[in-house]
């Protein structure tokens, strides 16, 4: 059976968007290795991009990840921050796609997460292994970058306009639930007392 | 209606043990209020610990923990680790209670686990604002409690000797698995070359 994304079909923000929505574990039934191949680190950070645009429409914080296999260019695990969606305290982009990825060898893999990592988020990266991390926001946050190059993790730094800018208009829109996803709300309690 | 556990109920081994099988959102049908109150730091521990168990019955690894509401000493979060039930890279006892409890602030809490926690864990734990945690087991595993100690959170000791001996007997059964849990499979690999 053939895929709607193949050898002849283009990569654009149409292919990308459905990549993005569709569950890992269904992919296949999209596209194969011959698109897979074409799909390089851009493309990567644009779908870890709008799984934030998802999260953003659903109420949520803006922040999206992607895991991708360096051998196979597969896409292993991708997620999206649900702080509101589903009243999770720590379901940031990165531990969303570490999650779906489940128990596999991430020293094999690079995550591409929208927006620099937090320091739980930063912590877990280096905890499971994780060779290279490709950061899309230093925009908007940044701080982590050395701590985990002293860890020996590759930073690359690969800045999303889209994604600054949407990040942007969130913090804007409701810095309470910003503050809270980085610092819980004990730190926004404390900031009303 | 009455409930199982009230006032005239004593707190022992099988109370315990209901309340550590029990989902968080139902502990209501089993225990009041009365009973609540008369449960201390080493109860609470305890029901960690019976967690721990429940993990390691179900092939996993044996860490439990449980989070109290510090007014009502009611628990509002518990869990344990499922790095092999769920195929969970990071579903430790307390990221597994502090998923469990929700959006909630952390900072009128205490957080108990069987184990002393790893640095995702610890990160977490600061990051969420905790201003108290007691650690059931400094003599397998310990590191972080100076950490959560110079950022604020208070840290008590208080080892139970069967979550001690049941951990264990787990690493001498499952060093790998063991490894993994703190690590990831990235550390299992690397040992392996």
């Amino acid at each position: 059976m053939t895929v709607l994304l193949n050898a002849e079909t283009q990569v654009n923000s149409e292919a990308l968007n459905a990549i993005a929505h569709m569950p890992t574990k269904s992919l296949g039934v999209l596209l194969d290795s011959n698109f897979t191949r074409k799909l390089c680190d851009k493309d990567f950070m644009r779908i870890a991009v709008l799984l934030a645009k998802k999260g953003y429409e659903e109420g949520g914080c803006p922040i999206g990840a992607v895991i991708v296999d360096n051998e196979t260019n597969q896409i292993v695990g991708k997620g999206h921050n649900t702080l509101v969606q589903e009243s999770h305290p720590y379901n940031h982009g990165e531990t969303s796609a570490i999650r779906d990825a489940g128990r596999i060898d991430f020293s094999k893999t690079t995550l591409y997460t929208s927006l620099s990592p937090c320091d739980v988020c930063a912590t877990l990266l280096y905890m499971r292994g994780f060779q290279r991390v490709v950061v899309g926001d230093i925009t908007n946050a940044s701080g982590n970058e050395p701590l985990l190059e002293s860890k020996g993790v590759q930073v690359d730094i690969l800045e999303d306009e889209q994604g600054i800018v949407l990040y942007q208009q969130f913090r804007a829109e409701k810095p309470e639930q910003d503050l809270e996803d980085w610092q819980g709300l004990a730190a926004v309690n404390a900031g009303h007392k």
